[in-house]
């Protein structure tokens, strides 16, 4: 399993900083919108590599913002909504929005 | 006179790009602290050098986040505190709790 960051140790910063990515939004759009453990990191229609992609999931997992298990030979998302919305209360609402 | 930004015209990754830095950060807290148009450019101690710290400015005037005019030989700048609340509700609090 990957590792995680709950979102109670993320700074604010670092939240910014995860949320400010282009890529990164993508994905935690495609995330909101999906079932929670629905979504396999090979899914995703984004503009970057395998190597930059799994970078961009490591930031999102270190801010907070998913949580990552796999089952099978896939690596599956969920969007940690209710954890962070208590932490950053509205941001992710901010970000979603656009 | 610098050019300025909104922030009706900034967009959300806009607004945490310019939250994620540690050097803008600085910059915003004293802001925040300080009455509107009092401190100078030059009065900000951050650990960058000058054309660093232009830059920093620039991207908060482009975030919508600070508003700069010229008194004589200085730069003074305000926090744009209720535009940016209102575009942006609860992110600067968030920011400037940490």
């Amino acid at each position: 399993m990957p590792e995680h960051t709950h979102p109670d140790q993320v700074s604010a910063q670092a939240a910014f900083a995860a949320l400010a990515d282009p890529v990164r939004m993508l994905i935690v759009r495609e995330l909101a919108l999906a079932p929670e453990w629905e979504r396999a990191c090979g899914t995703f229609e984004v503009p970057v590599g395998k190597a930059a992609l799994s970078h961009h999931f490591a930031v999102l997992r270190s801010a907070g913002l998913i949580e990552q298990r796999d089952v099978g030979a896939r690596r599956v998302n969920r969007l940690r909504r209710p954890e962070f919305d208590a932490r950053f209360p509205g941001l992710l609402d901010l970000a979603l929005r656009g």
